[in-house]
């Protein structure tokens, strides 16, 4: 297979969409009555056709070439910019934005789908539409109706991107030390003085303008995240009529040179380098990381999709190989055989498989949670679940990054020596995917909000009871009589169970008298829980597909292959939870044994 | 930090040379007796020096500019030349070839330690040395007397280095299917004429001549590997009275661009454009790959030293920035603090820490037994000792290799973002080492070797056993009342026991009935039966420091932290023992039920 190439697992997304997410009820809430299943359809075929011809195309050229920084001004590499104009000609842009606010409004379940796919094509691509939509949603949330008159139609038609301008050398994971000062000017607005890093795709040259969201203090603003405000400025001023003004005092002076993502520019930018870059005050004072925190779910939800997303697109590209390489026999015979014929090769490409299916059916299942939490008519259910989703918000980040990273590992294994070889492709997956549980948020902080303030407060406590409720009723069901391979993943579901309830109850248990022992377990907890959720909608999937192929329904093919894929990660994935278990219940006191400052 | 530092860690070293391994009973081996314990320790103190100051600073450089190919000939990156000159004129060229062939007779244990730091220091330089002492094992043990006496005195001084001519493109995993062919001449030599590819160090600019020890076929061989023959040919001809002759006809076609190790070249290499490259036989016709066979203990040794040496690389850089950066506050406190306090900062440190210790521990008391398994007087110890070695060398290869990157892995995740800009240096290690689970034979080959040729065969089963048996009276001796932290580890270690003893009766029972099952699980099996002697040397360190404490002798500070560093691995990384364990037991059939080349 030529590293360039993609197909878009349409079968399984629509499995997914249509088995595991109750994609009737969400179809059903205010708001999305206008699409229909086969509208979510249309959109999926179209978007994967739209990746694979567009997209995974320019994703080795762009790491070979990378963006480049030229008089300050960010080139991006041959082919990106004709992209991503065929990108905003066939309406993408728009596609999450809720209609009252004049995009496409379809449910972040499908977003999330087609989401998956753009970072399967092209993850240092996918980041600039990410940051584009993250930004909406952070004006419409937070912003005036005068700013979004003026700012939001050109981000819907993708001529603006949008860039977040959190991070300064000295702030990273603690934005709390954010130095960054906003000067009040007469006319209310503000000059921004300030140097950010880590700032994604804060220029390129693809679209006419890059409005960015950047966190800075206000004079005499007290210390702390209560000082922090969130402002809006671009590369180019917009006039109060919308249209464009001269260049803002915004100036990228590098762009990072980093393991992947070439194509991504990470740029150190400087505000204010002059006059100061002039700027409007978002919402109220002091409100700045509020603001933020309200698109922390969405944003981290996106990043974590970049797990299956890499690890799919790993996984295409190493069973292409495996099949084509050939090398040693077959069992039991004298002929060539293609390595994919080898037991621990089949090993490594069902891990792979397993592990790609059991994030994305995780990963469209929350996001149904989020449809549901955002739109459903029932106060008490959108509290239910908001509750949900802000438990798994991060563990689906930090559990899929990981995950996604070992993914693309296995999928260099597989190439053997050609595997550490750059043209052959899969180490820019390996390479890529490796600052996905670093941004947004690190592994280490995904757990310490999960268990601090998820499971550490009201409901958190009762929100993870119910979901293990839930996943006793799918043992349950699975229970009458089956075939063995349902029997193996029933049993084993019934192990992670009781491998998540008891660490959970051992977390909340301990939170309080050892705080710093919870945190010290907190990672191995969260990969605990990614485990269950992974086995938990792997054993539906295995139940629905067993009820399919018994009523003669669907593609037998793939509800075979789907079993199956079930019953391996009941087998060779699943038991790593009781491992976690006990280092959770047992292990929160070794970690902080030894003093490494001393 | 500095990227460049590295500080070899002699007090670990010694502690295992000392405690762990049985150095006196080493060191009165026959040949060894002139190797005195200070002889050691002068040794390991000179080599670390030697590494921090010579090798170390170049790690940075061979990795920005790597290795360069110019008009077919291999330029290396600035300052390689002079290191390797320092190298030579120090005397480490020979340090572990026998007496008798005029090396310096170190024991394997000691060139292991020093071969550790060299790869810590240098991964990419390190690969010419290794490769240049098994090309001198290779000829010491096959060649003949005339061949030794024209190649082997300018190899030991390190004028001339070594390279290991076997892959070819259709020829990686499965030599047998070699094609470079030998041509017999009317004065007893052979042309040479074939591609080769993944050879590394065929060339370079650091010594007079490169020496290659070449698998091919002479003409009406028989197909597989009884047709391939060893043959010894070199950059410049040598002749008959061990001067350097004409160049050969061996040319470097191009150097692979890899994922890392760019400083150590990658050649493709073409035998025979013209004429043909001229060669000598060695050992009998159709003897190659046995004769390669002979070394693969001690290549596979060397290229599992490189999962520690990396991990202690990485784990030093990675420390080094967590006591400097500030972020966030300490527990309980207003005071910034380093990173380093965090506790899910800890826990990582005290991962890689653990699994860096874990694996020194177990590669040097291996190492212990080659140089018994060699040496001892007694037939019956050489041959026990001999079967631990076979059945525990693809362990550590594949084990300590895929453990060094994740422990890499790790480094870079304690960097966060910065852990993503290659300029930091964390990325690199993580680079360089993905090569270790791929070359000297894949995870999945070592897998294979240990369930096949091993434990599939009188006496694996029974060395297996013999080892359960030892780790038992380890676990008896540390019965006696002791210290919570003993009893954790002794508690883990049990349990460790009876998953690896309950795994390996399982693979022995189904090897005969299901081949391709046990091969699908011989991974999972191979990382348990790692993780298990990593476990037990762990326990039986910990219970040397105890002892050592409670007698108060030694440094306290060190032992305790020992101490602490046994039971985090006991409850952090053992328990997956027990994961690794359900799956081999029950997971032998999911890996085969879909076939990827339907």
């Amino acid at each position: 297979m030529n590293a360039d190439t993609y197909t878009a697992p349409i079968a399984d997304m629509r499995f997914v969409l249509t088995h595991l997410v109750d994609l009737h009820r969400v179809l059903d809430l205010p708001g999305l009555r206008d699409c229909s299943a086969d509208v979510v359809d249309a959109v999926l075929q179209q978007a994967g056709r739209f990746a694979s011809e567009v997209f995974a195309p320019l994703n080795v050229v762009g790491d070979r070439i990378g963006a480049q920084l030229d008089k300050h001004r960010v080139r991006m590499p041959p082919g990106f910019r004709e992209a991503y104009r065929k990108y905003i000609d066939a309406g993408w842009c728009s596609l999450s934005v809720e209609t009252e606010h004049g995009g496409q409004g379809l449910p972040r379940v499908v977003s999330s789908a087609v989401g998956e796919m753009w970072k399967s094509a092209n993850l240092a691509f996918s980041a600039n539409l990410m940051l584009t939509t993250g930004a909406m949603e952070a004006l419409i949330a937070h912003a005036s109706t005068d700013q979004l008159k003026r700012y939001l139609p050109r981000m819907l038609t993708g001529e603006w991107t949008g860039a977040m301008n959190l991070t300064e050398p000295q702030a990273g994971s603690d934005l709390s030390v954010i130095r960054t000062r906003a000067v009040p000017q007469a006319d209310g607005k503000y000059r921004l003085h300030g140097q950010k890093c880590f700032i994604t795709y804060a220029d390129h040259d693809m679209a006419d303008n890059v409005v960015h969201l950047v966190l800075a203090r206000l004079p005499d603003a007290p210390a702390g995240v209560k000082g922090i405000s969130l402002f809006l400025l671009a590369n180019r001023q917009v006039q109060a009529d919308g249209s464009l003004g001269p260049q803002n005092d915004v100036k990228v002076l590098a762009l990072e040179k980093k393991l992947g993502q070439h194509a991504s520019p990470t740029c150190v930018l400087m505000h204010g380098e002059s006059e100061g870059a002039l700027g409007e005050l978002v919402g109220a004072p002091g409100a700045g990381l509020t603001c933020m925190f309200v698109m922390m779910n969405d944003a981290r939800l996106q990043v974590a999709l970049e797990g299956v997303g890499v690890g799919e697109r790993a996984y295409q590209h190493a069973l292409a190989y495996a099949r084509l390489r050939v090398q040693g026999r077959a069992a039991g015979t004298a002929a060539p055989a293609a390595i994919a014929q080898h037991p621990d090769v089949r090993r490594m490409l069902m891990w792979m498989k397993a592990q790609n299916e059991a994030m994305r059916a995780v990963a469209y299942v929350a996001a149904s949670w989020l449809d549901i939490a955002k739109r459903d008519p029932s106060t008490e259910q959108r509290r239910e679940y908001q509750d949900r989703v802000d438990l798994m918000i991060p563990v689906l980040k930090g559990w899929m990054t990981e995950t996604g990273a070992e993914v693309a590992c296995l999928g260099i294994q597989i190439h053997g020596g050609a595997g550490f070889v750059e043209e052959t492709g899969a180490a820019q997956f390996y390479r890529d995917v490796r600052a996905s549980s670093i941004y947004e948020g690190t592994t280490g902080i995904q757990a310490s909000d999960l268990i601090g303030r998820k499971l550490g407060r009201t409901p958190g406590p009762e929100a993870i009871r119910g979901l293990l409720r839930e996943m006793r009723a799918t043992a349950q069901e699975l229970a009458n009589p089956r075939g063995a391979d349902i029997v193996a993943v029933r049993g084993s579901l019934l192990s992670v169970i009781e491998a998540l309830s008891s660490s959970t109850e051992a977390i909340i248990a301990c939170a309080a008298d050892e705080p710093q022992g919870v945190l010290a377990v907190s990672v191995p907890f969260l990969k605990l829980v990614g485990i269950a959720m992974g086995a938990w909608q792997m054993a539906r999937a295995a139940g629905v597909a067993e009820r399919l192929l018994s009523s003669g329904e669907g593609d037998s093919s793939f509800l075979r292959e789907k079993i199956a894929t079930a019953r391996f990660y009941a087998e060779h994935i699943s038991p790593q939870a009781g491992a976690l278990a006990v280092t959770v219940e047992a292990g929160r006191s070794s970690p902080l044994a030894i003093d490494f400052c001393a």
